[in-house]
Formats: C-alpha cells, structure tokens, sequence
C-alpha cells in the first residue's frame, strides 16, 4: 500500500519537504511515522518525492527528499467534469471518485433544474475532498476546483477542449463509441443534474461545438454517470490499465 | 422521466398488477396519483407492464394492465458482482451504482482483510437498495442478493460463468481489454475490501479459473472500483449505449 501526502507548497526541485497542520497530524499522530521512515508524498502538480523523515511532531514533519519523479500514474490525456450541483454531500462524493479515476478539474455547474445551491465554504469543501482522493489514489496531480459556472459560462470554455461530450439522456443511439474523437488530447465531460439539462442547454452545448452521447437505456444518477462517464473517457483513451 | 413501480408479486400474464405497503403510499401520498393515471410496473424479473391506476389509496393501488414488454433496457449479457464487505453503508451504496449501471446479482463476499461484519437485517436493506436502483433506473430485473459468501463458496460459483474477472490492484500491465472473453455470455466481476484480497485469495480464485485485471495506476476505493468495473464490463460487452 503506498501512502502519498500531500505537501502543495513543495517546490519540484526541493531538497527537503514540509508538513503542518491536519497532514502533520496524521503522519504523526494516526499512522505513527518516526524519525527515519521513509515515506512519499506530492505537490500536487505531478512530482512524487520519496522521502526519509528527520523531524516527526505533531505540529510539524519533514523530511529529506531522496528521490522524484513525474507524473507516472497520472493519465497522460486531460479529462475535466463539469458536474451540475447536487443536493447535500453528493457533489463531495463525484469530486471524490473523479479524483481517483483521474480527472484533471471538476467544474461545478449551475443549471436550470438544480436545486442545490452553493453555499459559502462550499468549494473549499471540494477542494479538501479532492486533496483526500488525491492522497487514497495515489495521483500526483490535484484536480482543480473551477468557480460555480453556468452554461453559458461553460460555453465558452469549450474552446479550450479538444472535444466536449455531454452525457445526455434522451440522445439513445450514439454510446461513447460512436462520437469519441481519439486523437483529441484533452476532453470536457458534461454530466446535468437529477432532472437533466433542459433541451435548449443541450443547444447551447452543441452550437459551441459540444457532442451528445447516451450512456446507455438504463438510467443513472448523476453521480453515477459522472463517475461511469469519466471511467468510460478514460478507458477509451487507454488510460484505465 | 419514466417512473416505473415496483410490483414483485405480479405475474408475466397479470390482467391486473396491485401495490400495497410502502409503494401505494408512494404512489398515492407522494406521487398524488389518481385513478385514470398511467404508469408503468415491473415485476423485477424481465417484465415492464403499461397500467391505467382505477384504485388509488394510501394502503392499496391497483391497476388495468394495458400493454406488456420483456427486457428492453437490460442488459443481453449477465454480470454479477462479487463486492467484499465494507463498512458502514457502503456496500449499500456499491448495490445501488451496480443495479443502476445494469448488474445481474451482487454477491457479499467474506474476505481476511474484511473489517465489517454482515449484521442481521443485512440482506433485507441491501434488497431494499436494489429495489430503489432498480426504479431509478427504470430497469426491469430486480438484481438478486445472494448470500454472504466466502473466497473458497466463490470459486465453487465460478463454473457457473462464462468468465471470472477479478480486479486486482497488484495486476499491472493486463487491462481489461487484455484479459476480457467476449465470446462468453455471463461474467462474474470480483472487488475485494479496503484493504484488498490476500495473494492466496486471488490464488484460490484464479485456480478456480477466474482472470486478474487491473483498474489502472491510480488506486481505486472498493466502491469506485465497483462501479468502474461493473461500467467498464458492460461498456466493453457494447451494452451501455
């Protein structure tokens, strides 16, 4: 089992790393490292450092960094979510497993039948959500937490992509397969909240270059198909083993 | 939004198809529907029933069966899931993901790195659970729970599947696509605990005849993995859209 923490203001080329507060703690207090061990840890923006822990409290650990390296377990093609907001913890759980499938940024997005709304506090929440899958899925890259966007506002970043898919419930005929373009490096996957985008959101997406496609007649909620969509990008692309 | 209601003791040739309990309170207090309503019921074993409600109350709902169909939204090939115990109201949540996304039965597996232990009335929530995907998703198969199962009652099921996948963290380089049999009818996909399954567990499987596959570099949860697997099973058998 390879522990990763998680150390955001390492630079790549540090020669010693620091840990304070929660992460501090833990390594300390819960899994009980010394003096000594030897542990990983990332910055977060695609270094793991391997590291020999010389100071061990629980205010404060670190370590020398023996060892680094790029980016080796991290998808080689950029996914981005942009997931419609969800009622209670639900959209904490699709960053979650988003990070562990290996998404680059999840985009919370403010649609016409969401019923949540976001409250303050609300993305820092996410963001230590993706720290945690971060650290459970041993990536080196933290997934960024975009601004609450709405669809026009989503629109217009679909330039940035190579391809935006929509996952979109009424599009039956077209599965992943079918509208995929491969040889794209970096994809948006667009997944609507439990009552779906409206058809003139769909629109929006679809004249700013978007694709539909359909995952499939049995219907999933929306964290569901966040997490079966990105899964499915990805494994197309080769990047799921 | 297609509702389909939950009707297990109907038969395929029903005239009439009735609710009683917590799915007539639904359908009368919460749902307010009313005689002369259609709707549409399954009987959780392949049926979808089209009926015109002509007895609406809190206790009993009762309808005309107006049309019937078989299967449309499942899946052709048959996927069980064998999922280790978690803790909590995880295996729950790992239930409603796979009914949704279109598995065939859920197998609670006892493993030695298993923390959670199946407490009574265990089964009758995780039936519950698929009961609710299966009306999520508007699916017309109620997945089976089988009993709680250890690794050697698993290996003596394996004969009954085309093939046995067993995702396998320490299984680098094989992918599913390396290892999947596309020719077989019926899969059993195995995911183990936390902690994973012990060598000598994937050893007592894989004699038994399963295959090993890998989810890819980034480290999985079990109930990511759970769903991942079970999508990307049924992606690459063509049966998700």
């Amino acid at each position: 089992m390879i522990e990763v923490f998680y150390a955001g203001d390492a630079a790549p080329d540090s020669e010693r790393v620091a840990f304070g507060g929660a992460e501090a703690r833990h390594i300390c207090r819960v899994l009980r490292h010394r003096s000594g061990d030897r542990v990983r840890a990332t910055d977060g923006r695609g270094t793991e450092f391997e590291l020999e822990l010389d100071l061990v409290t629980a205010r404060r650990v670190e370590g020398r960094v023996l060892g680094r390296s790029r980016l080796s377990r991290e998808p080689r093609k950029r996914l981005a979510l942009a997931q419609a907001l969800l009622k209670g913890d639900r959209l904490a759980a699709v960053v979650e497993a988003a990070t562990e499938i290996g998404v680059s940024e999840v985009v919370p997005l403010l649609t016409e039948r969401v019923v949540a709304r976001p409250g303050p506090g609300r993305l820092e929440r996410l963001r230590q959500v993706a720290v945690s899958g971060l650290k459970t899925s041993a990536r080196t890259v933290l997934p960024r937490i975009a601004p609450v966007t709405d669809v026009a506002g989503l629109a217009g970043r679909i330039a940035e992509f190579g391809q935006t898919l929509v996952a979109y419930e009424l599009e039956s005929g077209h599965g992943l397969d079918d509208v995929l373009d491969r040889s794209a490096d970096s994809f948006l996957l667009v997944v609507g909240p439990e009552g779906g985008l409206t058809g003139q959101e769909v629109l929006t997406l679809t004249r700013a270059g978007a694709s539909c496609f359909s995952l499939g007649p049995r219907r999933l909620r929306a964290e569901t198909a966040a997490a079966v969509g990105a899964a499915l990008c990805l494994q197309a692309l080769g990047e799921m083993g």
